[in-house]
């Protein structure tokens, strides 16, 4: 386990609102270009009409695909923006639940908010990189 | 999607524990208002000995209702504090594990907590407000 | 409910990022000693080859133990660092997701990273400390 000192004084926070329609990974990967975010955190809830999620298959090094079509609840969504190669990177991880309440989730490849996706974001005052990782086939942060 | 600036300095931070039978909704109202709390977000883990879970019907646009009436693990609870009207708001999702480890969540509406619930609460200096929204029957943050 | 304010300006924040076959319980304790942590809190994502789960039976006053064992993608990853009789102790709850989309979790016992577990922990400046309650058998928080 590795570690870094992200900021001393709990960071910049930001309210992020995706209305209907609005595809999160999209414009939260805009929000993170224009705010030139190198190192953020943030956690959200709503719901969305549809999503993409991914499951990392440890062999084939690459994600599975799970379509998801039809309303769910954004039970949580958690996740970090980083620099991959100088340009901000979105890792994002969804629980989703469904009209039943049965709970389904992966990494979030794409989800279209409906009626309202709200985020908090934190930014911290440091870089937080990733680096392509051979062995795993994913670029992970390096501290 | 649109975002607004909360804070530049991380806010204030509580700790809050909710013991055997407090239910966390009407608890956390009543705490936002004592505290006059604008916008505020949190993150919980515990248990619950019920709960009482909502899936939002977009085209009925109400809540179905699912009722969880069993001890349960409380593995994620987020939400937010928002002025809805003037008066404090909590909008919180739960993701809930049963005693074989599947997951269940909803739209929280009501949670006992049994035999604990540990909320950490950031608040920020700002109003986020709620205004109904004819088109989605709800009440959504406006920034 | 009891509540208790943990800081007035965000707090100290770490990223910590745990690499294929680092223990997360074991690895985080070992950082909370290392940074003498008395209050702190997280979130993380990432994806485990391996993990223990607990739900906790209430009339048994002890965790049912529930082993995963495949790789699961860790959707959320909420908890706390508090001091019990001096010494820190990590509280987690874990959502998992299995390779078809499926969520499963519980109180996180063990789990195993691999590719790679990212966490932000917030420290506070403040104790919050544990305390055996006789009648749920648990070390709870006490305000």
């Amino acid at each position: 386990m590795r570690s870094k000192l992200l900021d001393r004084n709990g960071g910049v926070t930001y309210a992020l609102v995706f209305d209907t329609g609005d595809e999160v990974i999209s414009g939260l990967t805009t929000f993170a270009k224009e705010h030139r975010l190198e190192a953020s955190d943030f956690t959200a809830l709503g719901a969305f009409s549809s999503a993409l999620l991914g499951f990392f298959e440890v062999k084939q090094k690459e994600y599975r695909k799970i379509p998801i079509e039809e309303q769910v609840e954004v039970l949580t969504l958690v996740g970090n923006i980083t620099l991959d190669e100088g340009e901000p990177k979105i890792h994002a991880h969804v629980v989703l639940g469904c009209a039943d309440g049965a709970a389904r989730g992966g990494h979030l490849l794409e989800g279209y908010a409906r009626p309202t996706l709200e985020l908090i974001l934190s930014e911290s005052p440091v870089q937080l990189r990733r680096r392509y990782d051979a062995a795993s086939g994913l670029a992970l942060i390096r501290l």
